[in-house]
């Protein structure tokens, strides 16, 4: 029997070029029929689906970086927005996927998700873990957390390492897998509240509020007094360019995002070249899907520091699609912690 | 028998931290006597020395790079200016070296070296080449231009490489080792007759004088339809910038030199690092001798090429130790051509 139905959608109302707002957003609604897709699509509900900054990039009109990966391509106002998430197969034109059976994968801001055939997403094994887990610790804000960490940041142990945005869906990550690896680990953060949970619940040796301090070169210089080996960058701006004065000689930073120049209000880092000549630093941009072969080696890691409880993912849950506008704007205000999920239906 | 004699060095007056001035040296005499230095000291008369931009950085009164190399140990007022160079030996309390052997390795801005046990020098064996070559596209500059674009820029054939300070001691080789490797090089250059040599002589495909050109994006866009692939950095400011912004995915930018911020009259670079981010570039700065494992297969391979013809060093040789303050002030006002070399003695 064929599902036609009534999909709820968020949408753009136009291009966002600033720091974006909850009425830049709307929710619309489409029908959705299976006879409708191409052959082999499979029609999921949504259950979990993420919210991420980079997709603010995405949204904006003149988007210079559109060719160079699918995480990068523009969204037009009004264009379904994909994401990462984890569905259930309500509808299958797709012989491997059967009604029932869980999938994680891009799906889209809206209550279902048309999947069709040759995008990416896959049957689920759950593990045991939440099902929320398979789109943070257990997917790419995990990935890339290790594969910044140690691919691009090449941590090693006794290695001095800064995170900033260290409460957030990877920073936190970040952290605990480099404690684990026996660095020595400082995370900036913008609360007070955040601060405490880095030291407290997360491990870390040491956590700032950056708001507190009033130079940032200083402040690092006071938590590393012996120079910081790895800095994994979430932010850009100042923080970068306090980092690298504060860098020991064969420094690494990999930069995963540069939150502070997304929305165009910071202003873009202006790092000490002499210095990155001198100290022989390296600054590596980074993407974790280029990342998948290494994909098994994580998820064992992952799974077994998260079965035995030595590591923690932190997941900040908005309940239904229409808290979805809300979510994505709190990921630029300091809003969240942890992974920003929206939970749209219950399983 | 012991010799005593009169030594005419060139030091600064004072620390210098904008644009070198002639004004800012003065020529210091120094009574040299075998018997007053340490135990196994070599003395050699001057031939040729190096007159390099990294050296005004350690001129600066705050040089906050000083503990990371020798290279950046900050000199004083009045002391002497070590510098690669070519000297004969002409007395000699190392039984290893000879009165008439020809050495290289760090000497001093003056007419005559002191080299100490443990400094750096060898006999050179001049294998057939003019003596100056072996303080450039035999030496150092060589050597950073190779390490930089092969080791550090990953240089592969058919990439797409671009040069800026291209008719420098370093550029003017890197587009040869460039070309020769089946890359597609373009040079930047500050005259009409820079760029004339880039393209006639040295076989550039292309050059441009960035003096002439209005916006450097722009410009890099046309000599780079297709992309930049890795960019041998040795100014920093905007055109970093410029060429970040043509860069292709996982290109890489070897940082040599920042030579438009070291005088502090140039801005400072702010690349655009969501770009970073989304095209995974690599931006590593570096220092020739981190390289001197591969030092063996650099100069096979530009003795090979120099021998055949393939490849030339040009030279920008002035005359005699009171020349030292102008060919390095010239250094800073794109007045040399090539390898800037201060022939101190005939030989």
């Amino acid at each position: 029997m064929e599902v036609i139905m009534t999909n709820r959608i968020v949408v753009t109302k136009t291009h966002i070029d600033g720091a974006p707002k909850e009425t830049d957003f709307k929710v619309k609604s489409q029908v959705l029929a299976q006879s409708a897709q191409p052959a082999g699509s499979v029609i999921v509900k949504n259950l979990y689906v993420s919210v991420d900054p980079y997709q603010l990039n995405r949204m904006k009109s003149d988007s210079s970086s559109q060719s160079y990966s699918f995480l990068a391509a523009g969204i037009g106002p009004g264009e379904e927005i994909d994401c990462y998430g984890v569905g259930k197969v309500i509808d299958s034109g797709n012989p491997e996927f059967q009604e029932g059976d869980l999938v994680v994968g891009l799906l889209t801001w809206g209550e279902y998700s048309v999947l069709k055939p040759g995008s990416m997403f896959r049957k689920l094994d759950a593990m045991g873990f939440p099902l929320s887990n398979h789109i943070g610790a257990l997917a790419f804000s995990g990935l890339t957390a290790y594969a910044g960490l140690f691919e691009v940041g090449k941590a090693k142990k006794g290695d001095r390492v800064f995170v900033s945005t260290a409460s957030g869906s990877v920073g936190h990550l970040v952290g605990q897998f480099a404690k684990l690896h026996g660095c020595y680990v400082v995370g900036s953060a913008g609360s007070k509240a955040k601060v405490e949970l880095l030291k407290e619940k997360l491990g870390f040796d040491d956590a700032f509020n950056y708001k507190d301090a009033t130079d940032l070169r200083t402040t690092l210089k006071k938590y590393f007094p012996d120079g910081i080996d790895v800095y994994f960058d979430n932010v850009g701006g100042e923080m970068l360019e306090a980092a690298i004065d504060n860098m020991n000689a064969f420094g690494r930073v990999a930069v995963c995002g540069v939150i502070s120049e997304y929305t165009g209000t910071g202003r873009r880092a202006a790092p000490n070249m002499v210095d990155v000549i001198y100290k022989r630093l390296t600054i590596r941009g980074f993407l974790a899907n280029d990342f998948m072969s290494i994909f098994p080696e994580f998820i064992s890691k992952a799974c077994e520091h998260m079965g035995s409880g030595k590591m923690v993912s932190i997941e900040d849950i908005s309940i239904g699609l229409d808290s979805i506008p809300s979510a994505f704007v709190d990921l630029f205000t300091g809003g969240n912690v942890g992974k920003k999920i929206v939970q749209i239906a219950q399983e």
